[in-house]
């Protein structure tokens, strides 16, 4: 950062900000950056490549002489991933302003807090009761991000115009028959649990296909099942299982669960099983700024890269500066849509295009004084 | 037994056996009996009721000096349940000639063998290389065991005359598909082996309800279950499944699987997925004497009691003294089909009634000379 021409700082949220000021005096800067973390056996290029990219910008801007009317700022976000303490983005939550006293007071295995942690990178914790950076402090935020999905390589187009992030609705659902001997019940006497979760998958995989749309973006996922007694010689008595549905769509997430269970019930009760279902976590999908979209959408196209409006199926810092500052990203493709393992990989022309476009970006958004709400 | 009138002896295989002479000279026994070991955990009455009424039959016909033209056998058969060895049936696969060598050799996790464990009883396991009984040597066979199901109960039939025992076929199935992000990977571009499963789960269910006659039994289980990486935000990679099908018609078993996994394997493929399957047992039905079965029939009918044609679901004695002799069971309902758990239970007047039937075959089968093929 600092050979870039950066005058770097740890704030108080354990972010690590370098900045170049602005031509005009007293404007909000210009925001980028990602987190240099990654998860345990994780890849090179989740999160590193938007710091590198912010860094790289600044880079280019000095090199050339450039000085923009907005200050500069790149930052790399503290702990984007899951961490220790049960809390991902962490730097992202305390820059705006929603790492509470209860997520700060969160302990590793180790027994250290998260307030503990954030001070030993340099942070100060007794400073996070309020946001670091408040609503239109910052003038607008946008991040270079690996797609982490398919979409883009599948496609063969090499710039992605995020749209919004979704929602993530998880929800615990207990199917509950009768344990029977597999020998001795016959078909038409049993309750049989799994066939119960087997109607389940195969609704929700039907209904989470028939809801998606050109902008409506909608999956879900039965990723986790436990079977009792799991037994070969025996009818499954209960099914436990994690059903979870993203969407960008809050009225989706809002309405998913009790419409599929609903949809279900007459055949789970004809099968003689009950179905338990509680919402164990529920979080908004957030929305980008369509100024900012748009913006990306056009520096692809002057470059003659091709770009897709799309929605962004996993969550990033970006989610917590949208609540804050006009926002967007900037997606790239990744081989075969991998991440989060040691075969995370890109190419380095598909870089050079993303980040080619985010400074394009930032270009622009330096032409623009204030953004309409 | 010895109290009863018997005459009592440790066979080869370690069966206990006690025995009344008959009146005609030279004349094979009929033989009744069962086993007094349970599973862990179990109940008082599977197995345990079929040993006890042999004895107190023998008991009546001592008490009222009644002769039977043939011997009177009553076996206590050595380790039915599952047992430390791997083996079930060990004293009457020894008393029919099908306890192999590799059986006798398997060693518990003490690091007994089977055999040195039936000479620990009082059985001579070098004894075992062919049958203590061969074909022909024993007149006929008649058990009395609980139904261990919930039909008799469920239909308000006190007895059950069993026309035949089960098969049972068991296939390992893995079906592969690919790990990816729940949220970044769209409905469309996913490989979810649970997906897969579910399909494989209800044709299985809907194929064997369909196979069932008034003389076919066909039952169908997916009991065990496993995902991977069974993670609430991963799209399913594989899941492994025990498919479990149990017939008392061999040309059932012989097909299902095949049958099945053709019949399933468009939709199968049409989800990116592949199905593997592997028989890894497969046991064939054993069908009891018509003749035996209608008597037991005639004895219920002729004290007033209702009876009913069905197949035994589970395994027992009588599938292995059936290879050398004409062979019946005699079922009686049991508390809510409940077995193999402390909750098994039924009531005096039903075992009352299996037990009257029971004696009343075997008076029948003493004025049969000899058994048509």
């Amino acid at each position: 950062m600092q050979q870039a021409g950066l005058t770097v700082h740890v704030d108080a949220g354990g972010n690590l900000v370098g900045r170049l000021e602005g031509a005009t005096p007293g404007a909000a800067p210009i925001m980028t950056g990602s987190h240099t973390d990654t998860v345990f056996d994780g890849g090179r290029y989740d999160g590193i490549i938007g710091v590198l990219a912010g860094i790289e910008i600044a880079h280019t801007l000095t090199e050339h002489g450039v000085q923009l009317q907005h200050p500069f700022e790149v930052v790399d976000f503290l702990s984007e991933e899951p961490s220790d303490f049960g809390v991902s983005c962490v730097g992202s939550r305390a820059m705006v302003g929603l790492l509470s006293p209860e997520m700060l007071a969160q302990k590793s295995p180790a027994g250290q807090t998260l307030s503990e942690a954030i001070e030993s990178v340099g942070g100060r914790p007794k400073e996070l009761g309020r946001a670091i950076r408040g609503p239109g402090s910052v003038h607008s935020f946008i991040e270079l991000h690996i797609e982490q999905g398919p979409v883009l390589e599948r496609e063969q187009i090499p710039i992605g115009a995020v749209t919004d992030l979704v929602g993530i609705r998880r929800y615990r659902v207990v199917i509950t028959g009768q344990a029977d001997h597999s020998g001795t019940t016959p078909m038409d006497y049993r309750k049989d649990a799994l066939l119960g979760a087997s109607i389940l998958i195969q609704a929700t995989n039907a209904k989470a296909r028939a809801l998606n749309t050109d902008t409506a973006y909608v999956v879900s996922t039965v990723g986790y099942l436990t079977v009792l007694p799991n037994s070969s010689n025996a009818v499954p008595a209960s099914v436990e299982m994690m059903l979870e549905v993203r969407s960008n769509r809050n009225s989706v997430l809002e309405s998913y669960g009790d419409e599929l269970f609903a949809q279900i019930h007459a055949e789970i009760a004809a099968e003689g099983l009950t179905l338990d279902a509680s919402s164990v976590s529920y979080g908004e999908p957030a929305l980008f700024h369509p100024a900012v979209v748009e913006l990306i959408g056009d520096a692809a196209t002057e470059r003659g890269y091709v770009s897709l409006r799309m929605p962004s199926g996993a969550g990033h810092d970006a989610a917590y500066l949208s609540k804050i500052a006009p926002s967007g990203m900037v997606f790239i493709p990744c081989l075969n849509g991998r991440s989060h393992c040691p075969e995370e990989s890109i190419e380095p022309e598909q870089l050079k295009k993303g980040l080619q476009v985010t400074l394009d970006s930032v270009l622009k958004l330096d032409t623009i004084a204030g953004f309409a709400e």
